[in-house]
């Protein structure tokens, strides 16, 4: 049901040849509802693709109309020209919605440096196509459209007492090639102010997508972002809303991780005991960055001393020789030294739970990783040729 | 010639089984000089294994008469037993060489967890029988003997005026496998201050081995040390010193690059135009540490995309719009858009000159890296199984 699952709103996904394959390759997501609320998180990365530029300015007043992406082009270091191209998407989607195109996202994904002459017509042909395919059951059509690497198309719905959330992705996290990226749009009905549904968004997003770290690789397009249209005349408790959020959030986040480029292993790293909850991130992503650990999680090889390497790498309060570390539920590591025999970890299944006790306080935090494989290697190395 | 080739020095290199090959796996290396200056740099790594809490002991007082280095163990997370190896190791020695046990150093190398009552056995038989076997010109064997998975022994001699520095080193910085290590023994007749000593080995390691980053992975083993007995009776200038040692450094630093473990590139990352010497480090490092841009040059694809998107990531001063970047002295991306076309670039040698240019300010550095690999995935999946 994707960004259509909520009352009013409506989507869809056309094909314009962006894709080589000629599968659909831009989306377009319209706020039917009575409000028009919007609320979007970017990448941090200060080497921001032209979708990103535009976008930030839009989202200043919190007001969206609709969102645009596509796929089969990032239109990042693409120059003056290429945010022309963003700009006259915004302007194109604007004119056929009849609205401001100051209230237009725009999302793009695929290789930097792609976006010329053909790349603007075609994404501009596709905005057309897309305003006169919308509809309420576009939200599939949609989600497909986003996809690049995606094996499959990735969608969430969280329904309350009367108000719905909605989501699509696309992508992993830091991981997909070609600093492809990681686009979420979320749909909602329930009644948000402004500021409600920024607020419910960094925190969703704070401990779901901050928190999925497939590679260490930060694209340059990322984007998630919000939209709420109170088409539902439901005004939920914010802390209700957030929780929901959350769910969504950390659903759209685990389907990226389980369709991470060439990975054979989804780890799950949580860290107990850390003395505050930024600290257990930061041992937790240390691990997740690890090229040694994930290398070994890809041979079966519940190497626990490059976990311990890792968290010494890191500023977070720990006594290497107090530290527990346990692999599927076998303690591998009591207090820094050997515990059970490695033999006794079955590291077959794809699922891996990493648990790590830094016995120094009461916070905790989990990160969501891949491994390192010979596939991600093949498929990150062969991307643009 | 290696750590001999200085006059009074004498090394050698022995096996007994600690590797499973039967190869040389115990080397010892003694100063028979005039003075016992020692000076050496340790792993940050806050997980450190039982030989760099003893040796940091040793160093305190910057006298050192001996090294004892084994491979096939790095004692490390191994425990009181573990470190009572390591000060046995010692002792035993000091006793054979009658020093003080607290004027040699241990360096250990190999699988983390590795230290039992048979590794003690075989690491004390190695001092017994190389303490027997030194000899002037034991350097090589010495050098083979602390090798793991190096492909081949790396060593390096430079010589002035009357005085000669010479070296041993084994691994690839932060890349070896199992977390196995870079040690690195240096020795020379210059007639030096101990402080002078200390500082000449810290302003050498901080621009050669300190900018080789493999694969963002740090060791809990690595150490650098200086040996030096003034045998020649010269007195060198500092600078002219520390220029040598920076010298000898950087040979052994490239030589541990080019056997790093299953790289099919060198990449040499040159940043320049940075505001401080720090910041082009640190840009040099996200580039040398981005898994995206380390995969497409495995491809021979010069991603320049990869590689902005790692330099946006850093804290550094420069404008997104206005870097430069060339590969291989093809300029591919100019004021942060597209140039020369990437076909223009070959890939095909293994060697890479990556030229960024932040154009902020006058500043510099370099950090050597490699490509990400099969081969380096295979082989640190497959290490302990």
């Amino acid at each position: 049901m994707s960004v259509t699952a909520p009352q009013a709103f409506e989507a869809a996904g056309v094909a314009v040849g962006l894709k080589s394959t000629g599968k659909p390759d831009v989306a377009v997501v319209v706020n039917r509802g009575p409000r028009k609320i919007g609320a979007a998180v970017f990448t941090t990365n200060r080497a921001k693709a032209n979708p990103i530029l535009w976008s930030q300015q839009v989202i200043v007043d919190r007001v969206v109309e609709a969102v645009v992406l596509n796929s089969g082009g990032a239109n990042c270091f693409t120059g003056a020209f290429g945010f022309q191209t963003t700009h006259l998407t915004a302007e194109r989607a604007a004119e056929l919605l009849e609205v401001s195109a100051g209230d237009v996202l725009v999302c793009s994904t695929g290789l930097i440096g792609t976006g010329d002459e053909e790349f603007r017509a075609k994404v501009l042909e596709g905005v057309e196509q897309g305003v006169a395919a919308l509809s309420a059951d576009g939200g599939q059509t949609a989600a497909e459209a986003i996809m690049t690497t995606d094996s499959v198309s990735k969608t969430a719905v969280v329904s309350r007492d009367g108000w719905t959330i909605g989501g699509m992705a696309k992508g992993a996290g830091m991981l997909a090639p070609g600093l492809a990226t990681m686009l979420v749009v979320i749909t909602t009905d329930a009644d948000l102010e402004a500021i409600e549904a920024d607020a419910a968004l960094r925190r969703a997003t704070h401990v779901t997508f901050d928190r999925l770290d497939s590679d260490g690789c930060m694209s340059t397009n990322d984007q998630v972002t919000l939209l709420a249209n109170a088409a539902s005349g439901i005004r939920p408790d914010l802390d209700d809303f957030t929780a929901a959020l959350t769910e969504l959030c950390q659903e759209l986040a685990v389907k990226l991780q389980q369709d991470a480029e060439g990975a054979s292993h989804d780890i799950t790293v949580e860290v107990v005991g850390a003395a505050t909850e930024d600290e257990a991130v930061e041992v937790g992503r240390s691990v997740a960055r690890n090229n040694l650990f994930k290398a070994a999680v890809f041979g079966n090889d519940p190497n626990w001393g490059r976990v311990l390497a890792a968290i010494g790498t890191t500023g977070a309060q720990f006594d290497p020789y107090d530290v527990d570390v346990s692999m599927n539920g076998v303690r591998v590591c009591t207090a820094g030294g050997p515990d059970r025999p490695r033999e006794e970890v079955d590291l077959t299944a794809r699922a891996l739970h990493l648990l790590i006790d830094l016995k120094t306080g009461d916070a905790g935090a989990t990160v969501l990783t891949n491994d390192l494989t010979h596939d991600y290697v093949h498929e990150n190395s062969a991307y643009s040729s």
